[in-house]
């Protein structure tokens, strides 16, 4: 009888590490936007790994508050001087170019282009990200260096993109459970060549996607690859009768740095799996911090609106806005590490396995205690001072199982490990004193 | 659309310390007690600056457990010596004469007066305070040193006192709000010559009062001159039909002494004001304490009795029964300093400024994030990594605008000043994204 | 009026800490088992102290999920050599045997009988403590150093045991109280020579129940002397219409060590009598622990199962296998002292005169603060800065007295002694001014 899904021990591992690096390379170069084809050529090379259900949703639908915008495509995009050499190349950068530029082809002078030029000074090595969605415009994002070696006369603008009624593209990936109560694991895939914000997260939810499928789990899990806040928008308005399915979720992004673990609460803060990952990475004796919520960062601000208010975290390793090279060129493939995604991963496996198999249990002879020994359950020779950690584990989940408790409640109100906790409710399970 | 009081910043100001503490001042020669002319005498001066509605209650009549008491009033008082010099003289300080002592007329030998005197001999410069309003007895107080001085023999002792039926005297200033629910500010008018207990508790609540006639405030606000207990007691029996509309209260004490400031919390503990009162004061970075309730020290016992429980707390600079001086004559002019009164006025300004904005607020578009960009609220160039205030305070009250929540709840939740949270919950309503 | 049990001052004293230690004396020679004569005799000493109410039950009787076990009796045992000589002998301590084995009457050589063996190599000269209950068997348990000093060849074994149909028998004491309300202290004897676990415990309980049955205590108090598990599991299933009534209970046990005294919470963790055992304890300025419920240790176990979950704690000096010489021949007479039995005593009538005199009661005058000069219980003169203890206790009942807070919730909050609120209570009782 294996209703509950295996510890993490049980889990396969492989060298995901490496793999989901070169899944990051692979879409490094991609220009991404929140519409248009890049967002259709991730989710295709996403595609190679697990089968992804693609959805297009129109230019113009009503999703909540928001409507879906004109699918964005480039094709090329440049400022070149007077001798015709290209200061600033699309083709070198896809951050080059401010996300959602209206077509220009002009020519002007510096003074006049400075106007839509973006850089960094404090960092004028570094190329920023912009984009602007939702107001018409375009721009140029360079590097300061650049910018200052620019002399002053005429240059030659170009940008060869299309604003038009098309679609937004987004994919589930859905691993089936016993029950239809849901757990969703959302990233953002509208980023261009930045490696840890979101590439990595990216890389870090399909290998989770792919391990839970080979699996039997108790929750149905649902991978959500979509652009940025009108991606989740869209995702929730279109899919408003299965809200109620959600019980748990977990936002991923910065998943690949080389900083600590940061995981943030959702809204509710006490929401179960806040309890989960605290605990999963108490446990581990990782260096991490835990965070409350702020209506400020990934999808998480969605999936915790008031209205919705699900139990939806934020794992990542440096946080949101957290480190220098957040949206700029430095968030490149040597920003990322293989190990550092391998260990986002294993705490992702580790916190399913655990949510998964958190239950409740009702202790089905609560009078006193029942008396192990004679179901075999329990080691016969009394007297002894050492109490085995399965014999106690035992004791406690008979004594917590009141239908309020969680495995979860039990091992931190005792102090035994989860696993231990977990495997003797299955005991008792098997033995008829409890269930769930 | 003006519905809420502007912030601290517009509040006038002048010169206030200085203007209270003439009115200190002024009041301190008073021979105050729980009734009589000295009440009247006072409320007379105060009404100079505020008018007053003045309550007569006439001896005899019940109030709650109570009796309005006997009318005590004082011409003169004296010891005089075999030579007829006045060795304690009402005169020279209303300190010298117990409280409500009944008449006397007398010539007795100092091993006779000795049980009528009272001294503090670790303060042998100092005449206490002392009364005895429901016990008929007469005494004087005096310095320990005056005491040591006096040579056996007889003394003439004369107290010009009356004790007949009367009234108790209280005032009352009303400052209409846009709602009837209302705030009670109360001090006590009872004590004599004592200048921090409680003259300049009266004078912060005159000019509090001013300066919050001359806004509009939402909550219709109540300033209570009365005397101690019984004045509150005698109150609370008249009004009982208005008990109900007290939403919150702040009762002033010892409002002008150079200590820091101290809140003691209502009985309830978390009553909306302790929480405006300990917000401001750790907003302030002002030195302070925040101190539990307990049923000892001004009115806040009797609006804190079990039966009322009113959400009523206490505001002094040093507490009740806190410094040496407190109780005696060294409680005069130089112990209360006009910068003292002015940082306590200015506090109440602002708690009250706060408590007045202080609304839940429902979002009216709670599912997912409403598009701010399209309303104006949001920069419409994205992808910056500073997050302006003032932006992060409208997702914070949006995220946070279920009804449940109070501003002050963001403010506390978020750790943006209240002033940002309120502008945001501003800007959205006239937006039409939230409602009160 | 004497409703109130008096304080622990007027409790007898005595030189019990002698008595007790007397008593454990008179206990340890007897090998006591969860069932057999050793039980009867434990009782029978026990019952000179103070009358008991012994119950015998069938071997058989169905108990909760248990069933009591044949009855266990011992005459001798022993291992010989080939001389004949008694190499392990029962008649030198009771720990020799496992308790409930079997009989045995074989020669085999030591290869054969080392299964049946048991030492504690850490602790060569210590006889362990052995049984089992549940599982037909025979064993030894005896000093490594003697084990190690065995030559191979043939032993002689004799254990002249019965196992056969009997009866359970344990005992029971009620001091009848004012109400039917009852606190149950129970105790467990079922353990052989071990001093502090369990006779220390028992003399301590059978000195509480002395103690309380002098006074005139409010509730009822039941105090069961019963072998471990099976005993209370017995007394649980029997008295299934009384569990109702427990309001209260204390598991007693290793009360006579030098260590510092330990209170292990109830399960439910917030109940009564844990509180007050940690006022107790805290306000004595004891050095001491307080530990959080666990389900392994001694009858709390039953006591605090989820289908029962009384308001059962425990007290320990060194609490349950916290020591080295648990469980062995070195939990001697010289392991538990006179003065710290004397002390666990002192500090249980402590807790249970408080516990005895912790009411809630309901201010018939909750609207302002009642006269209290009026009816004498004020001093007449007010102005004085010095609060006595007496009437701020009084304040204090008058302000808690919702109902819903008892007078150690008063203690709690005001920092008053318990004894200054159950006076203040008292009087304002006697003045009609409050209730229970």
């Amino acid at each position: 009888m294996a209703m509950l899904m295996d510890g993490p021990a049980a889990w396969p591992v492989g060298d995901a590490g490496a793999e989901m690096y070169a899944l990051v390379e692979r879409l490094y170069p991609v220009c991404r936007s929140i519409t248009g084809d890049g967002v259709r050529r991730t989710l295709d090379i996403v595609g190679e790994y697990l089968p992804l259900q693609v959805h297009e949703v129109p230019t113009g639908t009503p999703v909540l508050d928001w409507t879906v915008p004109p699918e964005w495509n480039i094709r090329d995009a440049y400022i070149a001087d007077a001798t015709g050499r290209r200061v600033v190349d699309f083709a070198a950068s896809t951050l080059h170019v401010v996300g959602y530029s209206v077509p220009v082809s002009a020519t002007m002078t510096l003074a006049e282009l400075r106007p839509h030029l973006h850089t960094l000074p404090d960092h004028p090595t570094w190329i920023p990200y912009r984009t602007s969605y939702y107001a018409p415009t375009w721009g140029f994002c360079l590097a300061q260096e650049t910018l200052d070696a620019l002399p002053d006369g005429e240059y030659r603008v170009e940008i060869d993109s299309t604003l038009a009624d098309g679609h937004l593209t987004y994919a589930e990936h859905v691993v089936p459970g016993r029950v239809t109560d849901e757990v969703i694991v959302s990233c953002h895939v509208c980023h261009p060549s930045l490696a840890n914000d979101n590439l990595a997260g990216i890389a870090v939810a399909a290998f989770l996607a792919r391990a839970l499928s080979e699996r039997d789990p108790w929750y149905t899990y649902r991978f959500l690859f979509a652009p940025g806040t009108i991606g989740a928008i869209t995702w929730l308005a279109r899919n408003a009768d299965r809200i109620d399915r959600i019980r748990h979720g977990l936002v991923l992004a910065c998943a690949g740095d080389r900083g600590p673990l940061t995981y943030k609460r959702s809204r509710r803060g006490d929401a179960e799996i806040d309890r989960v990952m605290a605990h999963v990475l108490a446990a581990s004796g990782r260096p991490h911090r835990v965070v409350d919520f702020s209506p400020y960062g990934y999808d998480e601000r969605q999936f915790c609106s008031p209205g919705f208010n699900l139990g939806v975290g934020s794992l990542t390793r440096t946080p949101y806005a957290g480190y220098p090279e957040y949206h700029t060129s430095a968030d490149n493939l040597d920003f990322v590490s293989p190990d550092a995604m391998a260990d986002t991963l294993a705490v992702c496996r580790e916190a399913f396995g655990l949510l998964d198999r958190n239950r409740r249990y009702v202790n089905l002879s609560p009078y006193g205690e029942p008396q192990l020994g004679r179901r075999g359950l329990y080691d016969s020779l009394g007297g002894r001072s050492d109490a085995k950690q399965a014999q106690l584990a035992m004791l406690w989940v008979l004594n917590l199982a009141d239908g309020e408790h969680s495995l979860l409640d039990m091992a931190e109100r005792s102090g035994l490990p989860f696993d231990a906790v977990a495997d003797a409710a299955r005991a008792l399970h098997d033995a008829g004193l409890v269930k769930p």
